[in-house]
């Protein structure tokens, strides 16, 4: 797995043929326990690292269409699960949480909803305050920018823009944004989702 | 293949299991013939979108331990190369021409040698003033960062920093930065190269 920009945080990525763009998966690495956020398939490489690290304690699924291989980590680590209570009625996998807005799944890491995405209460979470990891509303097609999901993907624009305004409310101190879809911003993350949904949009 | 951080820049990865980290290739699509930095191997996929972008006019090779599949470009779109002068007697290919600090290969695209790092004058590559391309000295093992070759592997790490400060003079407009390993930084990437070699070390 790669280094993020901090050292307690790694990253293992899949390149998307259809889409052109990497898709991602976070480790936050814990005396705790560890935590990995949206688990694509691993390499045997990136697997054995997985374990020297100290394996999984939860996985958090930010929506139902970013299971991918979370029950594999559930019987390989007894890893318990979490995921966006507004899908819990229909959830694909069993869940040992359930998260809405304001929820802190294990200390500094903080839940938060984001609405008008493909799917009802997408996760964000917000990491000691200052890193946030997304799912699929936020992405990142080009280099050093933010963009929301390709508009006819999005049920409600005006509902997506509100909660990047959200997030920006709820976290003053963001700086990195790492983006399950294409290139993270590992600095000025704050700065690009400002970019994303100016004050003047909520405005009107 | 993944657009970078504006839509004529496209780069493709292979992950390398001995570091952890990503390696790059760029691809700059030109009216007048593309040019290739540093080629990894192409999955098919790739393979097919660079043709269908117009295949390779030249390929840069920033030093003689990233030949890479070179040959194979030459071979598939009758690609010319360009490598490092201070390599020139000793190059493991041969080359349309050599680059010294202050040429153009194609307008817009200016060499600078670096030294210090593991091969004498090593390229590193501005695009037009704002884009800098780098082989091996200049790196981002951590997201957001940039870090010099370790210690361990630099010919002169004084010549390696007075190279940085060199790259800095040369290009007072550089914003992107990427990198041939590990994480690119595609925006702020002057003051990433400021951190990586402070003024004060220049006048000691």
């Amino acid at each position: 797995m790669k280094a993020l920009h901090r050292k307690e945080l790694y990253g293992w990525s899949v390149f998307d043929e259809a889409r052109n763009l990497d898709f991602h998966s976070v480790l936050w690495v814990r005396p705790e326990g560890n935590v990995v956020i949206d688990p694509l398939p691993l390499s045997t490489h990136d697997a054995a690292h997985l374990r020297s690290l100290g394996g999984v304690a939860w996985v958090v699924v930010t929506n139902s269409e970013h299971v991918r291989t979370t029950r594999e980590l559930v019987s390989a680590f007894g890893a318990k699960v979490a995921g966006p209570r507004a899908e819990a009625e229909s959830f694909p996998l069993r869940c040992d949480r359930w998260l809405s807005t304001g929820e802190e799944l294990v200390p500094g890491l903080v839940a938060v909803e984001l609405h008008g995405s493909k799917t009802p209460g997408e996760l964000a979470l917000l990491l000691e305050d200052t890193t946030l990891v997304t799912g699929d509303l936020i992405r990142g097609h080009l280099g050093g920018r933010l963009n929301l999901l390709p508009e006819a993907k999005l049920k409600d624009p005006v509902q997506a823009r509100a909660s990047v305004r959200e997030l920006l409310a709820r976290g003053p101190r963001i700086d990195a944004v790492l983006v399950g879809d294409g290139w993270p911003v590992f600095r000025g993350g704050r700065a690009a989702l400002e970019e994303l949904s100016p004050a003047v949009s909520v405005s009107r």
